[in-house]
């Protein structure tokens, strides 16, 4: 039993903290709906992974003579989640009041079940792409079960299909899953073709507005972001489009800044460590102009 | 039943790897002490996440109108968890030994409790101050409820007034936890004022003895470090003020790194990819100079 | 219970992802063999932790008077673990079939315990190597408890050891389970001397040949890259050697990239922030040649 | 990958299983509402006896000087479990269809916490009576903590009150969740006094329609039963009363039977092994009238 | 630190427990060879609950119009697991040793998959035949979801199952699962009929050679035991027909006891608590003759 | 969030659920000290069982060729625990405060340690009464597995040691544990002598002031209890030896009841459903007299 001492501390900081005046903790609002839980985002992404890569993730015995079992039931616990997850990111992030959250819940499910499919589509694609852009991948086999890069990029595929599909705050969420995961932090507004790689990933970071053609390929540490903002007359930036486009074919080496809304032209190649904020024709080649660096040979201290 | 063969082998390796000779392996010390628990540490931070954040965090059912007993069984936990913890890193880590560890350990677990209205204030600035900064944000519930500078600048500020308090690697443990989940590192020996705020936030690093004053913004990739070392007759590196002072509105942009104990005055904004290591007066503008790059458009290999 | 609209949906979609024909989903294998499992991966490696820095790692009760106990049954449940994970390997991704898993796996399995105290060994002098470089870090204890570069460099040694020994996949998946949790990607083909840190650590990649020495620091953001690649006749990146050599003593500092088969002298010292892409002679110092940003105080925005 | 031949039989024994012809499979009705969730009703059971014995029971730290806060939290989550868990009970199993399924739920998960001060008054007595009755009972807190009549008493006094309240099925799955734990077999519907108690009980069964008053007292193996039952026109054995009343200060040795509607005046005693099949007037004494059993000196063998 | 005193007391105590001299600890024979592991036969069990009773249970999501999927993936989970588990049975227990384990096995496994129809069929007769005996049980719903004799009666026709196809030791750990859960104690190798029933059950009895015809019900504590052994000239008692012939529609009440290889005819009853060793023609009623007690109304102590 | 409605009736019964007056629950003693944990009895229990039975019990591998690092962390481990929890069996339940708890626990865990060889060598002989009393067991080894006698008897011979070496409730608890999975009653206090076995087990009660030879063997449902109470000045029923004595070589068959401060002579056999209430000589031979029961033929009802 504590002392009286120590319970009359408690017990003022207890009053303290669970002070509802709005002006104590003025930007942490009140929050009584029923939020999205994670744990069920997370099932949700392991069942997308298991029904997209049967064999490679997803618990439980797996034979592939039988895998229409396999993704069945993984496709049904899929849609009743999603109806879930759903619905109570509408009731709680929806900017404007939804007047059937159940029914446009399962709309949203519904669709979203129906575009797996194309979803395992691109998702082949993307497996190609890094296969081919790594000298050290064997097979696809190692590709699919220990990059990350597909990790990532599947993450970002589910998230933009809600964020079409009109889901908010979900997406952000399973973005945050695979960014604290991977390093690679993929805005799911962006908008991405298909054959898409990225190589190492640490570091990256594609934003909101960015448009990217088919058979692009970043290495780690690149920066799709915005040169700066616009702000409203209330001070508050923006949402326009403020990142760039990548056409077809482009490379960005690692470390390299490509800022703004502008458009690197297709089969263009960015060097690495490169700050780029003006448009590229199709087919450029930028790299590091000459050497920014000074050597000493005498051995005196930097 | 294992073989003789492999019992034999298994065996000899046992016995090399339990060598207590201290010149087998010289920079391990023996372990006896109990360490500070990571999993407790886990919860010590759940635990201050639901208190500053109800409804936002915490498992189990949460009504804001009787937030008082969602919020007074988790300061009780948390005292309780704090008291063991730091019993344990002071008995494990003290420079010098205490003389009471448990009665210290309360002490300090006090403080800590009624330290944790203002955590929470300023708690409230950062998420204003991340919410103000991101054209993408649409509320506060959501800057909250996905943002990872959010819970690296929690971890940090739980971090910091422990290490104020005397407390021992702890502090030092919980920042790495949230640099393992964000990719921001922030030294807890850090002093960060209100309303600060990190974008997309991989690869960040602000060193032990950085000054960052109020209203700050950095972006991923950003390094407050040290420029070099100074040592002591022993040939060890000096802890001494090594890191940059940030004064107030100051921003820098992705990738720059500013380096040694210089000053960055007030309402300064550092550009992208900006390698800074000389003090600016108040008010500076730091972009690139001209790029430093060379467009090759005749499609010459890099 | 599904209304019959729902569930026709459900399963003509379960149809479509079921579809085994190659030409619908093309680089996607069917998989049946069984994947060496992430789980038992996670306990190998935590058997390791436990092995090396008793005390340190390792739940259950420790007591270095009677540490053989406690490395007993690791080193045993460590090698039940690895015969079984090293013949999924085999099975699943050897180039070539092998004729009898079991008992390569156990010739496999018994070489990883046998090389265990020298893997104890040398991470005894990356311990010595952290401390040393960070003047931070108070204690041997602290750095073998707290510090992430600990973590990876173990994960690297264990699986860089396995990749010589001829096990497939398992060294690559070791290493992505150390970049996901520390940022620091390490290909476990690199070869890395003695008395090696990292500092920090985010954004750290180190490709498949390079070749590093004793006594070599690095700090975040650093890469050891390729600068391009080869390719055969079939349009394939050849897997030749294609990164860096480091020699002993050489430090590089935060976000530099040393890009190539080029190789950087013993003694050297890399500044932060450079882009090298030619050899360097012993006792090289290397650093940005002069600010290349430009300073507008007149508040202009960028 | 399974062969063929194990892939064919498993798809017809699927096939057959799924077989949803109700004559094939008569008495197995399709399930698709949802059940009440067994981990809910053990959570609603743990909740129960952390607010009743606080500090006995509940996971979690406990003070009693801040005891409102950890029974706040329970009974708030209590509330919550009841709406939900008595809602899928209300759908799956009322007799007549419930009309607002949602608000009737409330309404009686309401009426369960407002007779939680009441079920506490009463546990209060149960303690009383088996530690009056034990001479192996040191302490009041031994009883509570450690002796299974007290678990299955307050099973028994939930599910009662659930009963009452109109909740079908989950007072039978609360109790034969107690008889399962100590083998005490008590129907929900019998009404059973204050000052209640059981020794060791494995084996006692305590009928639907039983009616006990204060002070009763019983040994393991007791059985209060039917001792026939009356059918209706259709063959169905009728449910009316047809167990024995046992009216205050009863008490009942091991291993007897009392057995349909007969009452048991107050104060009598049952010895051990006995088959009472008719009504005894207060004060009453039974016991076994003579030794039904035969001495074999000789040794002959049974 | 434990102190050397503890030390070497703890020492000198595992020595003393690891002496593998059998003359030691005679009885206890060195356990090298896998047993069969608890966990995958309780999950056997549950999957075979979810396979015949689907809806009622089994964890995930379930929809009766996509049963197939939902009994799909349990049935080949099922076959994998019995594989591996009736291995390690024949393994470690069989008589003789089995020449090929993995084959035998999977034979094995194959032609329990192939009677899951037929139990599931029974199945549906013992839950026929518990709602038809018991006034207090509303629907069949209720019968499959709450009680434990359908727990009992199904652990025991997989384990009887198991056991007529050959596989040892097996069948008692899974009959005893139920024991410890219902007290109901049914040995595997007993020969049940269809519509079987058990009310409450706790402390039954039904030893190894009963054979049970069809629409037999049992109350609790009925024991169908052996009167006595015969033994072999090694004095070890011989395993030969020793328990009770129960024929069809007969029905035994609450603590009674059958002993001895002796032929209940059918439709008899059998009444409470009574102790019967020899054979009864067809249609007998057997009922305690008389009040073998004493009733003393005069409030003497007993 | 809940309506005022609803919180109002929560926060209504929080404060009465939380009233500390006594004269409200008189009989629940406020509880501040922290109680034994039971999820650490059953760890403690595991150890000992995974000790005594190297290779049936204890999860993790096992090779009996390296058995002392098996049972070597297990010891250390269980002295570990044993030293926690009898603290705090000491400083909640001793009947007089107990000065240096602290070290108090570390001799009575030194103690049991000491006396674990012998604990093994007992087990060994339960082992193989069990083994020669039932034709149906086959081997040592299944006896071990699946026998819950052997679980049982265990539990016992733990717990009657702890109270031997002073431990408050513990004891008991650990026995209740075995009483909840097994149906057993084996009250901590009995002193049992070597080869002890029961069969079946469910519905046994042992009492705690028996005293029970050597190669005695009990059936399911036997009571060894007190006939009567004898009460002190106060009402409180004394604590004195009232339950009977089994000399050497006793058997009691099925449901047979012994009663009272009696002495069964060694050699003899209590037939089933016995009421033995006196004391026999030397190879007495007890059984039911004759068949106290009526047949009647005639199909009448009972």
């Amino acid at each position: 039993m504590y002392s009286k001492e120590i319970t009359d501390l408690l017990r003022k900081n207890i009053s303290l903290l669970s002070d509802k005046d709005s002006s104590k903790y003025p930007y942490i609002p009140q929050q009584d709906s029923q939020l999205p839980r994670l744990n069920s985002l997370r099932r949700i992404i392991e069942l997308v992974k298991a029904i997209v890569f049967p064999g490679y993730f997803g618990d439980g015995s797996y034979c592939s003579n039988m895998q229409e079992y396999f993704i069945g039931v993984r496709v049904e616990e899929l849609y009743g989640l999603l109806c879930e997850e759903i619905g109570f990111g509408l009731q709680s992030f929806a900017k404007d009041e939804v007047p059937d959250v159940r029914h446009q819940s399962e709309v949203i499910a519904m669709k979203f079940i129906d575009a797996l499919p194309e979803v395992k589509r691109v998702a082949c694609t993307d497996v190609k792409a890094v296969y081919d852009g790594d000298p050290a991948a064997r097979t696809y086999e190692e590709v699919i079960f220990c990059y990350p890069a597909i990790i990532a990029l599947l993450h970002y595929r589910i998230a933009h299909l809600l964020l079409v599909l009109g889901v908010p705050v979900i997406p952000r969420i399973i973005t945050e899953l695979a960014h604290s995961r991977t390093g690679i932090d993929i805005h799911p507004g962006a908008q991405i073709g298909e054959y898409f790689s990225i190589d190492h990933g640490t570091g990256v970071v594609i934003g909101e507005t960015c448009i990217i053609g088919n058979h692009v390929r970043l290495y780690q540490g690149v920066t799709l972001g915005s040169k700066s903002f616009k702000f409203d007359e209330n001070g508050n930036p923006l949402n326009i489009p403020r990142h760039p486009i990548l056409e077809d074919n482009v490379t960005v080496y690692s470390n390299s800044s490509i800022l703004g809304r502008i458009t690197i032209g297709h089969d263009s190649v960015i060097g690495g460590n490169i700050w780029q904020t003006q448009s590229l024709p199709p087919y450029s080649q930028v790299q590091q102009g000459r050497a920014v660096s000074m050597i000493l040979t005498d051995g005196a201290g930097i």
